[in-house]
């Protein structure tokens, strides 16, 4: 399978980056091929023009790559902080930039974007992993959690993902070398879950 | 009043302008002091660097220019489209950069961000309009409008501004002139509410 794992975090020190790394090695271990991209690193432009709305826009070389590998993926891996209830703007602009019309999702009808979409992602499965600082019972009450439906509603159920899963591990911190040692164990247990080994057969 | 307005849409022609323009111009004409920022325009660096991340960090002058505007605002209106259930990318990087620790919040107890922040503006008001092509009953029920919550919750509750209020224009792709004229002269309606004119004198 081809698995996309998309990484934004500015600390290359952080614990995103060991999530990211994680997700990486246990796909390779796995048989799969990756296509990993660090948008810091990269330095990903997130900024969406006017030129770049339509369909039939003219994109850099950059979008290109992303929209064709974004198309062509069979499983996608995020990898961010909650900040502020939201991906750190430059997975905001990613998201904004390839998962774009006639790549990630069509209108149905008019097709002047006042219709129903209908998703054109051909991967099956989409996951999500979330560093965070505040506890999940009052991530839930008192900011209504946005993520979730964020990435599994607004991006990946629009875009045709059926398949999601979630993981926002809190409090990052104040966590102690163990605790996060347990969380990239989990980390590689729903990769394995979800990209299993390529030549593993399914039991008879 | 101090009141700081914040725009983010990359087309100079689009019904966000409108919408900012028609705030300015009812704020001037009630005799506030307007503070305003066309994100795009202005071309703001939405990228928040792991440098920036504490609460003493050393700041770019634009971004300590913008901090210290926020910091004296009476009232915050903010313009942009639904992008995603979310902000666009550089109005995301406007709050990962702006909305910072010992300017916008600051955390009770030991600091370390792993408390519950106090909010730290003194707005008493933050006024949120939004552009969408999406149904209200649809964008509920499909996506659980997630603006909502980011912008009252995660965002102004948490930074203490007590008094929120948001509009979202739909279907803006579809809308006809009379229906856009019928919207601006809402905006004004919701300006005018919400910073009326410094003479008017309060009913006895």
């Amino acid at each position: 399978m081809k698995v996309v794992v998309i990484l934004a975090h500015p600390d290359k020190g952080s614990f995103n980056h060991a999530i990211a790394l994680t997700c990486i090695n246990t796909l390779a271990e796995n048989g799969h091929q990756i296509i990993f991209h660090d948008l810091y690193d990269e330095q990903f432009d997130p900024l969406l023009c006017h030129s770049e709305f339509y369909k039939k826009a003219r994109l850099t070389a950059c979008v290109r790559k992303h929209c064709e590998q974004i198309s062509f993926a069979d499983g996608i891996v995020i990898v961010h902080p909650n900040w502020w209830g939201q991906p750190p703007a430059i997975l905001k602009g990613w998201i904004d930039r390839v998962i774009r019309p006639g790549v990630a999702y069509e209108f149905v009808g008019g097709d002047k974007g006042e219709g129903v979409p209908r998703g054109l992602l051909k991967a099956r499965s989409a996951i999500v992993f979330n560093t965070s600082n505040t506890k999940s019972g009052r991530e839930k009450r008192a900011f209504g959690d946005p993520l979730e439906r964020i990435w599994k509603d607004c991006v990946f159920g629009l875009c045709g993902v059926r398949v999601f899963y979630r993981r926002m591990f809190n409090i990052v911190v104040a966590s102690t070398e163990r605790q996060r040692k347990k969380w990239l164990k989990e980390t590689a247990g729903i990769i394995n879950r979800y990209y299993p080994e390529k030549s593993r057969k399914k039991p008879s």
